[in-house]
């Protein structure tokens, strides 16, 4: 029985592992839920799970739900709140499994005590990999500790990575969806509204996600993502459009072979592999490959797609420029869905933050905070 | 250093390894060669390879090619000819790694004889498999000795089982690339000619095999052949007709998740992999998944390739039924190939020598032989 810290409870990803636990009640349960304002999803959740631990976003909330836990006889649940809440769920002492699943770099510091306490952790949190990726897996090497991806891209090179060793990577395929913009014409970026940009062909997803994924930031930031996880340089990462969605990533090898991985596009899929790993536990997410008619593959357009150069870029200088790039990025798109610029200001917006920050690597945690907070004061400046 | 028996060595496939062994020739070097009638061949590959031992089908062309490489002064080659001469070849103490590449039943005795001498295998045979795949895996599994296959859809399958437990497997799908009738009207099968048959639209290959392509009992061959080396029942092997033979084959797992290889359609591929296995050295063959644009599969049609069918029902039966599918084939192809029978007419005579054949499991090779001889008479007399 792994019983999980789950950070990120009542998002997208922390509800379908919960829908995980549900469907395997012999395997995992819930040991602690870390939620931020969503009152109501995480009383439901803590009345049908019994987590040990459960966290909030502010002292307020947390107290609401305790009174509330308390009329309906739960007792045995500990309220915590705030950033040492969520850390306190990460590394609470019944918990043998972390999923990391709190968007933007909040989930950071509870991702880090995670791995410092030695806990596996599942990540689904990319802006923790881009910002901190360097020193994150270092601890987990230190530590021994398998950090497994969560999203469908690098939860697939995972697996074709199991079919050769680390010296024998030559590239690493990350697909894309090429979001609703893949045939636009260039000249029409100009005028595309927020609602289009909302518009995703392939996933539901949050906002920021959603319009990440239409200037396909969201790419490059998975691009940055790879090296950390699977320790290789920007060099050894392609991106390939692949309307599809159907394989979710490739690895190609010295000798000639490339292993694709191909699934539904069913998030739960990743969640299972990750806890089960390296178990593979029967599922209904079975994908029809009897109906599979045909699969494209195209190669990605910088010149509408700025934001993905601008990740490579990035990704080879490391350190700042990634925090810098995810920072200014989360600026501009609130910028844009508030219509305060279009949707080329989008990378244009990230391209003068990197051009104003210098090459630094910070080691700890706190350095990277603060450089975060750094690069959105540069892009809200940039903005006003 | 690994020293090579290579069994069919002036074949496709043994030129291939050949060109291996010139690639790399700090990892391989030449054993032994054991090769049919084509004295000229082998003489060329004696003196450049400089092997132990070579053998000749003949005692008569043995003599020949003796008294031949005496001439240029070459003794320290000893040869050798016939079916004792093929096993000497397997056996020899030199040979760390033999390449099991004879056509036919030929080969079985000597490949046999390998494993029995504790040799690891790389198998491009598949009719070894077909006949006595019982008795080959059962005696590998008692000696550790690894079958590593040769051809691009089995090596592609033993890529992909790497990424999980035996237990986990759901489904084996192999591709198949339907040859050059996958969009004939079922009509027209009828007037099909030797020379419409023997023109494949991805692979050059033998005559029979370029056959057996087109009416897709090679693809049954390979079903029968995944069931014996990877030690699954037939209902978890599926065949999906993808006309771009780009990906090999696919491994679908219990969780939902697909693997699948791709490659360029280059033998020694495969062979290189089961050379170096596990490790995976740097070539030349790459595959430009940049220029990769659109991949098609679509279920096969077993009205008009009945063959598919008779071999799936052979692969249920196993043993004698298996033997008698890849006889019956080899003496229809050619009477096809003579104009003996129209093409329709191969899966026909299989299904009647299928049908007179009772129920037996031949435990030894003499047993197996037996079987594939009474088999092959069986066709002659209907063809008579």
């Amino acid at each position: 029985m792994k019983r999980l810290a789950i950070l990120g409870s009542t998002g997208s990803i922390g509800q379908s592992t919960l829908s995980i636990v549900e469907q395997f009640p012999e395997r995992y349960s819930v040991a602690t839920l870390a939620a931020g304002r969503n009152i109501e999803a995480v009383f439901a959740q803590t009345i049908r799970w019994r987590p040990k631990l459960v966290s909030l976003a502010t002292e307020e909330l947390a107290s609401q739900l305790s009174s509330r836990l308390r009329k309906v006889g739960i007792t045995e649940a500990e309220v915590v709140y705030g950033r040492e809440g969520t850390v306190a769920c990460s590394t609470h002492g019944d918990a043998d499994f972390v999923v990391s699943a709190i968007v933007g770099v909040a989930g950071l510091e509870a991702t880090h005590a995670a791995i410092l306490a030695g806990k596996p952790v599942g990540l689904a949190n990319k802006e923790c990999m881009v910002a901190a990726g360097e020193i994150l897996t270092s601890a987990a090497r230190q530590r021994n500790v398998p950090i497994l991806p969560i999203d469908s891209e690098h939860n697939a090179v995972h697996q074709c990575l199991r079919v050769g060793a680390h010296g024998e990577v030559k590239t690493i395929w990350l697909t894309a969806s090429g979001g609703p913009f893949r045939q636009l014409p260039l000249d029409q970026f100009a005028s595309i509204t927020p609602e289009q940009a909302l518009k995703h062909p392939t996933w539901v997803m949050g906002r920021r996600i959603t319009i990440d994924s239409a200037t396909m930031l969201n790419k490059g930031l998975e691009v940055i993502e790879a090296c950390r996880l699977f320790d290789v340089p920007p060099s050894k990462v392609c991106v390939t459009v692949h309307p599809q969605s159907t394989v979710h990533s490739l690895v190609e090898y010295i000798d000639g072979s490339i292993l694709a991985q191909i699934s539904v596009t069913d998030m739960r899929l990743p969640i299972l592999y990750a806890l089960a790993f390296p178990e593979r536990p029967a599922s209904d997410l079975t994908f029809d490959l009897a109906a599979l008619r045909h699969l494209e593959f195209e190669q990605p357009d910088f010149a509408r797609f700025p934001c993905l150069r601008l990740a490579f870029e990035a990704a080879e200088k490391g350190g700042a420029h990634c925090i810098a790039l995810n920072a200014a990025d989360e600026v501009a798109v609130e910028a844009f869905l508030d219509r305060r610029i279009p949707f080329m200001g989008i990378p244009g917006t990230i391209e003068k933050v990197l051009a104003s920050t210098p090459e630094s690597h910070p080691a700890t945690i706190a350095a990277v905070l603060a450089s975060d907070r750094e690069a959105r004061q540069k892009a809200r400046a940039l903005l006003a």
